[in-house]
């Protein structure tokens, strides 16, 4: 299985690193070929120049390698914290740029056609905000995000995600329960 | 009153163009102050670094000069196009730096302490989906993130937000009137 795991997060050595390490490790583990970008690192331009809009529009070989490797891709892994209800911009713009009409879905007379419908997706997010407070106030927007707005317009239905909160109150014994469960995750939705 | 109008959209011409033109033009007209950023033809960097993060960090000129504005205005318009439910990753970039904690808001005992509490906003922003449909398998997800998870976590309840749309679709009439509407909320929001 071809896979794609994606983070979007500032720092090296945060919580979100472990836990894409965990998941890279464990779709490694079982065999899957593994596409690793950490956009910050990379330094990755989430900036969707006006040109670029245009279906037909020669793309940079960066982004050029972002579209081919989520078309070969089977399972895609995105990691990201909560910011204010969304992805960091670096990872808001990763989508804007990388989930090309004309590339990688069309809009046609019967509606969307996408080149993703049909792979699995996991997306792993964290929160300070108490799982409560958040469905109260907020209704967890990531996961209408992630799963209607994105992944159910591009036709990946086959649709996973987990937010770990409060990270800035939790324990060390509680994060290492969570990579655990990003692994046991890993196994569920791309077994061997 | 003082007043900030922020605009994130990648082509100068387009109709967000000219809805933040109508509204500057027409908060002008009113007798308020207006501060206008075209974050694209700025060239804004919407990536926070993370040592940004921390609240005593030395901001560079720009941002201080973003931050000193939000807090000295009265009124905020903010105009930018529907982009996988969310604003594009410029404008994201915008929020991730601008609305600093420790500068903006904090988190106390009590909960959040804003600077922002009792501004006005005025968010407009464009999409192609029809609204039946926008509703139906999106759940309006800019309306959730604006005024909830932005705005109301900032105490800016003073809140109006207008979608037009489709754009695609409009006619040259269809949108010469949705730019009257934008001059009458705005003489509505932030009257003389």
């Amino acid at each position: 299985m071809n896979t794609v795991v994606i983070i979007g997060h500032q720092r090296p050595g945060s919580f979100n690193h472990a836990i894409a390490a965990a998941a890279v490790e464990e779709l490694q583990s079982l065999g899957h070929e593994v596409v690793f970008h950490d956009l910050y690192a990379e330094k990755f331009d989430p900036i969707l120049p006006h040109e670029e809009v245009r279906p037909d529009f020669e793309l940079d070989s960066v982004l050029r390698r972002h579209c081919d490797e989520v078309l070969a891709a089977d399972g895609l892994v995105v990691v990201h914290p909560n910011w204010w209800g969304m992805p960091p911009a670096m990872l808001k713009g990763w989508i804007d740029r990388v989930f090309r009409q004309g590339t990688v879905y069309s809009f046609t007379a019967a509606g969307v056609t996408s080149k993703l419908a049909g792979k699995r997706a996991l997306v792993l997010t964290t929160s300070n905000t108490p799982r409560e407070d958040e469905l109260r106030l907020y209704g967890d927007p990531l996961e209408n995000l992630w799963k209607n707005c994105i992944f159910g317009l591009l036709g990946v239905d086959d649709f996973a995600r987990r937010n770990f909160e409060s990270i800035i109150l939790s324990t060390p014994e509680q994060r290492a329960a969570w990579l655990e469960e990003v692994r046991h995750l890993v196994r569920e939705r791309f077994p061997r």
